[in-house]
């Protein structure tokens, strides 16, 4: 009987300067008193203070700030069990661990879940999933939508470059992840869901279109980075956001002495899968070039061996996941591409 | 309790080459027969025959087909009452007024709607509202999303010419409709719904980033004014998509001897009110440059005394509606500048 | 990926005594001013005042006061499209036409609904459909749940006996409609929705259990009357609250000279067909026999002429609908026990 | 903008004889397959093979049965963190622990869940919140309904009477519930949901109507507790189905030797408080005679000194609860009436 789809969206989404010191307000004004908090564990101690500076001036009670060193289930879960019976909102303050294990404790306590990132170096902020490991295995599990996403545009405007970049690579990979979306379907019937993959594929193009390193290209990126995660919500699958370029990122986690940024490892991997999807690489590496994604990875140069056995055990990683990497040919080509293309090159040290 | 926010979207959308031949598919995989298919008057016979031939070849029983020649309340109040009850489902084919009409009669019969435009002329083939003449007068008329959207992209990529300059004009008056509900909060306090504004935004520059009349700007241009019009749904207002240029826009319509297209007068107003807002004039001016647009409307110059006339009779339009007009000495100013801004002038005969 | 179901409900319920002088206070809450009352024509002069009187003492301005003589889709249509745009709500105050038509306009217009019965005579004042006229025929029509049930348990408990009656009438047929529905999944395999049923059928027992015709008996009446418009919500038909005898009593309604409450008309053609169905007749019986619903129907009796024919054109009243009548030698069953029952013998004149 | 309020009820529900044998069909016909079975330690084996042969019957892949003893957090979280990432249901079949940890397992990992219940001791087969132990304290833990309700009336039909006892217990207590919840509201202002309360309390009369031991009344009295678990669910607590009798409850549960099954420590915690709040003690007390119930617990009685110490912790069990025993002088009172009352002072051994 229903006539049209209902999907999630964050209930409160404040995206502007200064929203940082707002973050008490948007509480107060859906009653979420008292909360608790849970920090980054390095967090740029300013940003802890004007957090629980707003909180105080608007008359949320924090009962506690917990700083989060480890996105574990377990962690999450021991947090959990002692939450306080009154806590009425759970804030996350800083970069993805942080955030990762709040989503997941407000998920359990079913409670309203504030997002406050300090950086855009991944879509994880607004997305329905959780990153922690289990014993000790990195797992992607199922939580909920923030309930309010607060970005603070002069904060992530301010972010180390690293993670900006970190976060473009986690933006472009959309184009490389709904190519192979389409494919799994041409090749195994795995149904698309049109409007999850236009939202995410217009998400792209809006940063792309005027990539910049400040306030404006905050608001971009982080509204990018926003829509992907709702495309994800509307197909409840990791699809519109996720393909064979994460596949070599998450084989890359598994094997590498020290792994890098997440978006730098799979933006690096999104050029490369574009080339042989044949899929915009050109656009891809050029907005690479632009922003000086390329040689912010020069400077401290992958490892080719590790990226060969990566491409080997990336079709593996996720059961019944067709990707372009599933195509016959596909590993050799790639790995080929690795030392053949010019860009790619120039980013392995040995 | 609801942690996070329920939004309505489209529950089937299909945005593709040779999706009009795939029509009746659509509808058998949802079990929608028999169906009822209202069709523009005039429309490109081609096409009604593709979208009959597509029904009967996947066993979609036609009950009736109706040409629309009038989009109004009364024509489709009276439609609907003779709805046969076994009719599953209301197709509409072709320009505004068969899609403004086909999605009030299935509003009234709760019955799912498929809108497969054959054109992208305006927002309205995805919007929670029909313009509908009521006794004669314009009227914007609460209804719900379409069940599906069905847009193929070579049908609407070989629309005339000046309906996709139409569907550019109402797509770069989102920037400054945007301007309008902030400065309503700025001024009034009216609230603005950050996620339907970013995501409203957000459509606007995908197209922007790379105009062009093919498959492939229809598939741009198709899916920022499909997003917005979910906007609109999101905020339950018409605020993301409509502001002052709009006001100017409705005042044309009531006293123009011959009004022109939706989107020519919109997108011209867009520019005039962007230059009071000083909000990005020269992007809206170059993209109209670069679309041809500007070019198209001096082949059929508009009345400058109507313009005039419609300046000062817009901010009244709607009842409590602030936007830029609403300040002091705006409308002065936008008088001179129909005449000063060399963009403007050429836009007027007289 | 939805793991749950989600439906509607009113927003606001409030069933006590004295909730009428509380209407103001309803709306005020919510910020549902200036607002529209439409009320039944001969409705008691002092229901008026009072729900005029409290919208006033809680700042709730009355756009208009429109008395409703008829229930037809033209005369809602007509309300509807000269509805002040600033009207925020419809507030429907009497009995069942009153109540239809403004749940229509409130429809159209898209703005929330109150339902404010004076009586329980039937299921319409929480109900999705409205039932109204076109063109002088019966018709349900789609409609929308009320967003508030304002039940004022002293009002309706002071409701003439015979309104009482007829509400019991529209309450005890629910069990024949779901053996009816049963019935249709075994022989043709209509889907039955188990929880609605099963809502539908609990509705029936809590007032049986103690009929009264006071205030408890009023909430208990009210209540179940309430549940049973929300199960045809849930399964989107009407299914669990219509069967065979609603069949007879729209025969009744379109052949009669003088047609007598739906109720009442209900209410014997559901004893009726219970006797067919062998499915709880003598709890039905008796229930009738306890309220004195069967007296107030000998005291102005129906035409047994008339019933013969209705009981021969129900099965074809609604297309696709079949019930014990669709049985083999039902109609003819029913027919003779129109007089060999002794409880039904003595409800015809002739 | 939203005009009605949207709640969730279970998909599916089949309340039937022979549920259980049909149990894998509904698994198909929602394609849910691979699944994984939790089931009741101490479960009739017959219903366990019944269980697994129908799964097998209709191609639904089991994965494992785990045998639940222990209905805590950790338990459940760990059966969770092994949960093969292909299960695609969760089968919880038996009693309260099993149904408890199974719903947790599917909420954990967002699978629907197919709650199963061989008996009808209380009604957590169809509520928003799992009772689980955290470090071995009983905890209500948020979770989700469930996807479907498969209620078999012959097994469930068949259960011991202290089983079946127990289940009314649970049931009456929603007027004493109800009671504490109005209460609450007059003299703390807590708000009350009108349609929860009345859906919960119109629950509870159908049963009472007519209480047996056989199929039909396990349909009425599995109804009246299903819509009792969606009663919690729509107003977000558990004000309509539990009250100061459960808090009674929960005392005796940490302090008692020996705690009785659940519904029999509350059913005899209802009559008491409804004596205090002089609300329907002779229809609640008659309904016990009559099923017998106090003879099931004179059988094994009380403790006279564990009741006395529970009535006085009651109060502080939950933060915030007002209920009957909040008013002066109810305690005393509370603990006069275990002995001054015949039914009650019946029920202790010393």
């Amino acid at each position: 009987m229903e006539l049209v789809t209902r999907v999630n969206i964050p209930s409160v989404v404040r995206v502007k300067p200064g929203a940082l010191d707002r973050l008490g307000l948007y509480l107060r004004r859906s009653g979420h008193s008292p909360a608790v908090l849970l920090s980054s564990q390095g967090l740029v101690p300013e940003y802890l203070e004007r957090a629980e500076r707003s909180l105080a001036e608007h008359g949320i009670e924090r009962l506690e700030t917990v700083e989060v060193a480890e996105a574990s289930f377990e962690f999450a879960s021991s947090l959990f069990t002692r939450l306080p019976g009154k806590a009425a909102a759970v804030v996350g303050l800083g970069g993805g661990k942080a955030l990762d294990v709040a989503k997941y404790v407000a998920f359990l306590a079913r409670r309203p879940y504030y997002a406050t990132p300090t950086s855009l170096s991944n879509d994880g902020f607004c997305s329905p999933q959780s990153s922690l490991t289990i014993a000790g295995r990195r797992r992607s599990l199922a939580a909920a939508l923030p309930h309010a996403v607060v970005l603070d545009l002069d904060v992530c405007g301010q972010a180390p470059r690293p993670l900006w970049l970190s976060g473009i690579g986690d933006l472009v990979c959309k184009l490389t992840a709904i190519f192979d979306w389409k494919l799994a379907f041409r090749r195994q019937g795995l149904p698309v869901n049109d409007f999850a993959a236009l939202l995410s594929d217009a998400t792209v193009y809006q940063f792309l279109a005027q990539p910049s390193f400040d306030r404006e290209g905050a608001r971009l990126l982080g509204t990018a980075l926003m829509l992907n995660g709702v495309a994800m919500e509307i197909c409840g699958s990791s699809r519109p956001a996720s393909g064979s370029e994460h596949l070599i990122s998450h084989a890359l986690d598994g094997i590498s002495k020290r792994p890098r940024l997440h978006g730098l490892q799979v933006g690096v991997a999104t050029y490369l899968v574009s080339l042989l999807q044949e899929n915009q690489s050109e656009r891809i590496g050029r907005v690479l070039d632009e922003t000086g994604f390329w040689e912010a990875v020069r400077s401290d140069p992958f490892s080719l061996a590790e990226w060969r056995q990566a491409i080997r055990l990336a079709p593996a990683i996720k059961e019944d996941f067709f990707t372009i990497l599933s195509e016959p040919g596909a590993l050799d080509e790639a790995e080929r591409l690795l030392t053949a293309d010019p860009r790619l090159r120039a980013c392995f040290a040995d």
